[in-house]
């Protein structure tokens, strides 16, 4: 096993109080239980973003704890979900009497522990609403995941509910448009080859050197198929018509009710891309693929795109969701609207990302 | 071999396209011959910078063309110096009438190249000047360098003196504060793992499973030593200090003289860091390295730095000056002063680094 880490039983603390020390300005860091959270947190009169989930995917979430993004982000250990314990206390520290929005990957443990956070909070006098992101159109089922996992989006939907929070939208307004955004947003992911996560010290699966995986998770779960290695052209044109000739997604969520003081079930149901859309491309490094290889699949996308009759209106290409040293890509794409352009374009100031400020 | 790329000898210019789909607002792309160039260029009253090198290290430098940092960049195949034409094209191309810096990395082809395009635009009526970048402090001469090799802190005299082109300094101020940020400035990178080439297919070089290299080069040509795998901790400490003991560097560099019209030899000292001094400190993945280990690396620097005297007082970690999917890290230390803090605070929009706009 081939990493910049010390023990493995330190490996995410450590990644942690590195964090702390090279973002004073922006964050810092509470152990036990862990969570990273914004330095001038509770910030007065604003909504309260909460994010969280295993680590390994960094810079999310903790990454994107900052101005116009996430108040908090609980980190697990690596590719394990964090603790109910971790979230609440994260949500009473970042709670500014505003309430609290927390942002759930679809995952099996996160989702529970979440819901069990939100309970507490709610049982302690904090407002907190939570919105699942099941975005990724891959597979239905997975190792990990009733349903669709949360991916990429899930970086779309920190900004963009981030920054409305920013501009002082309501804890319901703001967990209006973050399912709204995860409902505009889909992914699909590929891996080269695979990562190892420390405590394993060894690949999590194994690839051929003339094989690649499609519709891969972000914890190398499996996805859709293995097959040999095709060019960038091919594996873009597979992932990119799988996203935009997915068809309508019907599910139910389960949405903790701020107002009821209860859980409820919502049916959604995400409709396809179709032509005249505006949206922003999401091209994603798995973590081990260098940006370069980022622009070839940005071309061919934008190609696609264009045929497919979608306007690429904004654009993020680079490592932000990832799985350790994996290298592989994943593509988002998310419809856009004025209410979704705005809050992308506000500004941002984060660890992994940042402008206007 | 195992990259998102079609065929091999199109990787560089189906890149460049991919940039240039994904950011007309900052930049275009000039093919036969190529470059890359600010999508306002000539920006009128401000002296252009242009670097250039082989491609495979990205974000440098194509990624680095904006506001405050390069008006042009001249890639050239994958780790294969640019031509005296692209550089010459690119200068025409950038030049408003307040001249031309180039930066150029110590290596031997880019640097004859960069000096045959130097007298190329001066016969051309184009004042320029042109700074070599020499901040490696692994290996007194290399593979493909006699003396240092150029690395991080390219990356950091980009954005110092672009924010400095930017205020409205004079073709010889920009000169003289990129010749001060290389000497304040020293680099040493490791490898855990080798890159691949595209058009050679296999990996550059041989490392056991157990193994590292200290002091490799951008380009994966060896470094001062090959040793069994080590803790992050450990590895840290040998650059940090291979970087912070390094002593005084004294050598001749040749510049062009934009007055005189001629190559003068210009004696040069690098005064070693010592306690008291301020820096900003830069640590890069190779490529391969996700950002989580960096700030691994990151957490012992810093502790390196306090027990040393040196004072951080800004940073900069991800991935900017990379060796395709090469797995490893690289640091920099750059004393700064105020003239350096000003021009790295000022406003930044590329690809590769943005912040302030």
């Amino acid at each position: 096993m081939k990493k910049l880490i010390n023990a493995v039983e330190d490996v995410v603390r450590e990644q942690l109080e590195g964090m702390a020390l090279a973002h004073p300005d922006l964050l810092k860091v509470h152990f036990d239980p862990n969570f990273v959270y914004r330095a001038d947190a509770p910030v007065k009169g604003k909504v309260a973003l909460v994010s969280g989930g295993g680590s390994g995917h960094e810079p999310m979430h903790g990454g994107f704890v900052g101005m116009g993004m996430l108040d908090a982000a609980c980190p697990g250990e690596v590719f394990t979900s964090p603790t109910p314990d971790q979230m609440y206390e994260a949500a009473k520290t970042v709670n500014s009497g505003e309430g609290v929005l927390f942002i759930v990957k679809n995952y099996t443990g996160d989702v529970l522990n979440f819901e069990t956070a939100a309970e507490l909070a709610h049982a302690d006098g904090i407002a907190v609403q939570s919105i699942l992101i099941d975005d990724d159109v891959a597979v239905k089922d997975s190792l990990y995941t009733a349903g669709r996992r949360g991916v990429g989006t899930t970086v779309l939907a920190e900004k963009i509910v981030g920054g409305a929070a920013e501009a002082g939208y309501s804890l319901k307004q703001c967990a209006d448009l973050c399912r709204k955004v995860n409902q505009y947003g889909r992914s699909m992911g590929m891996a080269l080859t695979s990562c190892t996560v420390p405590a394993a010290g060894k690949p999590t699966f194994e690839l051929g050197e003339d094989e690649m995986e499609i519709g891969i998770g972000i914890h190398g779960e499996p996805g859709r198929t293995r097959m040999k290695l095709k060019t960038a052209d091919e594996i873009t044109e597979i992932l990119a018509l799988g996203i935009i000739e997915d068809g309508p997604y019907t599910r139910t969520v389960r949405e903790w009710d701020n107002e009821k003081g209860e859980w409820v079930d919502v049916e959604l149901t995400d409709e396809p891309f179709k032509p005249g859309d505006q949206v922003i491309a999401f091209v994603n490094s798995m973590g081990g693929t260098p940006v370069s290889e980022l622009y070839a699949v940005y071309r061919k996308l934008a190609q696609i795109c264009e045929a497919k009759g979608l306007t690429i209106v904004r654009n993020l290409i680079g490592p932000y969701i990832t799985s350790l040293e994996m290298q592989g890509c994943s593509i988002t794409l998310l419809k856009t609207d004025e209410e979704i352009l705005r809050f992308w374009d506000a500004p941002v100031k984060t660890p992994g990302l940042r402008w206007g400020i």
